[in-house]
């Protein structure tokens, strides 16, 4: 059967680049105007737009309205612009890598650089849809369902081009009645889950129950749960995996109870040149994020708060990792090396399927 | 050094019962007063007063109430007063154990039984204050310091007669310098540990820091922390533990990263009566609790939600479970049999420390 989604974070129009204010959902559906690409940097930075291929699409965009303000003035100051965006945040390699594939278009003795720009980074978003809806057919299929699945923080349309990287996974595995229930973490301190991908399924007709990060391992211990399906911010070359905070100790409770523990990434996510996750730049919020909730204060005055936005999961805790170049079984350098390393993907092993 | 707190959450006056109301906390310290044994079953059921001990107090004060209205019209009335109060929760095995004990109390021939119901209640009071001293003193030995540790929840003065199981047992470690940094886990949805467990620290000069529940597995392989000191709400014959949700998932990412996973709870807590945790009744609460935060509804209409309020950690994840009677190291039938069957508390096994 084929599933659907009706959602996108990115839009670009004649009048720039309208992203939809993922802070306000789903209270408010409100698409925002960026002219500037400091806008956008500065969108990226505050979570008008979030997850790592959604980030890297904003930014190519980004580059296309740096391109038209600076371009003009040489090729130097649009560099300088596209570093500005690549601050914006520092652990989903996505945003890099799009930033470096926008720099990597030839414009010498291009007539319309920035439409040419633009080409490109319309050619980014749907590739990274395309790549999702791939790697929503490679997903579900190792799922033997019906079965109870459970996912972290938003990985759909939201966070990416559309249809979602593991929320493509979960959203094609129902749509062909693999999956009984989709249980979705809230995911503090940002509520992605809770906001974003209960909003996301259910405009889809997809019914979800959430529950607390906390109460997972139970969930996993009444065996409702076959499957825990996590997105990425970045994977190493040895197949450690950088993504939303609470991602590692869903690896840990799902290999004790012997739940499969799937990660689902496009190639835009894999950093080869990272030999393993302890090189991973990991962002730390403001404390504010986790001493309040809602924009309400619940701690004390004085508290402390220690707000790291992503963990590592180290690659032998992860089951499977699916992309759109193929699926890697308990990942490690060798069998990422031999799909994402290029002298090498002619002569795969044999661990991995395309 | 001799550590102090200073907050107590019930108190008896002559005016009846008074209750610190913790759904308010810590925005405003509100005293709630109760002349009625209806009125306390609302005010457990509600969480006005939560935490094991602090339930088990209340209700032996409420049933002090209890006496007071129904005991003119006879036993019987009282004791469907009781039954009335053993309804307000489920899990924590405190409420039923202080219930009987106040029904154990003679009063055939008492001329004044409510005077003498009152003077149990108080004995349940004080001596809950007392083991939690014990507890204090016996936990913090084992902590080699100083080191970081983790709770979770809120196991303080507030959650008992005063002083805290769990955080007992920190607060006297802190003030013998074995503990470097207290961190507490938030505690979703109730965020015991952002409104309640920062609050009493920080009024006790005690510097906490608050983190995302699922942060702690990052914590612990960060090396950040030793121990992770939880309480209970119900320890079976196995040494089986209920507690509130989360705590399992604690004790599988602790074992995993090689941290140690102690449990503090006084004899009240102990219910020899369940052979294991499978038999302990589980608590789930509205749903509402985590669609909302702070009062304020986050999730798209329409989504479910799960909403267990306890999980069971089972015995061969704990290190160590300490009571008031003494510790007992990785806890089984035999040495829990040990320390609380009457008959065999004489013939000790090796395994336990008094």
């Amino acid at each position: 059967m084929q599933s659907h989604d009706s959602v996108r974070p990115v839009r670009w129009s004649a009048e720039g680049l309208r992203l939809l204010d993922q802070r306000r959902l789903p209270d408010e559906e409100v698409e925002r105007l960026y002219t500037d690409y400091r806008g956008v940097a500065q969108a990226i930075e505050q979570m008008v737009v979030r997850g790592a291929p959604a980030i890297g699409i904003a930014a190519a965009y980004g580059a296309v309205l740096a391109a038209r303000d600076c371009l003009p003035r040489g090729r130097a100051a649009w560099e300088q612009a596209l570093d500005h965006l690549n601050a914006a945040r520092p652990t989903a390699v996505n945003l890099a890598w799009a930033l470096r594939r926008m720099a990597a278009v030839p414009l010498v003795g291009e007539t319309d650089p920035v439409a040419r720009l633009l080409a490109e980074a319309d050619v980014i978003a749907e590739e990274d849809l395309a790549a999702n809806r791939r790697m929503g057919a490679l997903g579900a299929e190792l799922i033997k369902g019906p079965v109870g699945v459970l996912t972290h923080c938003n990985t759909g349309s939201l966070a990416t081009g559309g249809f979602g990287t593991a929320l493509g996974v979960i959203r094609q595995a129902w749509a062909d009645g693999r999956v009984s229930t989709v249980y979705a973490d809230e995911t503090r301190p940002w509520l992605q889950g809770a906001r974003l991908t209960a909003w996301e399924l259910l405009r889809d007709g997809i019914p979800v129950t959430l529950l607390a990060d906390s109460a997972a391992p139970l969930l996993m211990q009444q065996g409702a749960v076959q499957w825990v399906i996590v997105g990425a911010d970045r994977v190493t070359a040895n197949g450690d995996v950088a993504n939303k905070i609470g991602t590692y100790g869903l690896a840990v409770a799902a290999r004790y109870h012997g739940v499969g523990f799937m990660v689902v990434a496009p190639s835009s996510t894999v950093d080869m040149s990272l030999p393993d996750g302890q090189a991973i730049p990991i962002e730390h919020r403001n404390a504010d994020e986790v001493l309040a909730v809602g924009g309400h204060r619940v701690a004390a005055e004085g508290a402390g708060g220690w707000n790291p936005v992503f963990d590592v999961t180290p690659a032998e805790l992860v089951d499977v990792l699916v992309t759109e170049r193929g699926v890697v079984h308990r990942p490690d350098a060798k069998g990422m090396a031999a799909l994402f390393d290029r002298d090498k993907v002619r002569h795969r092993s044999g661990q991995i399927d395309q």
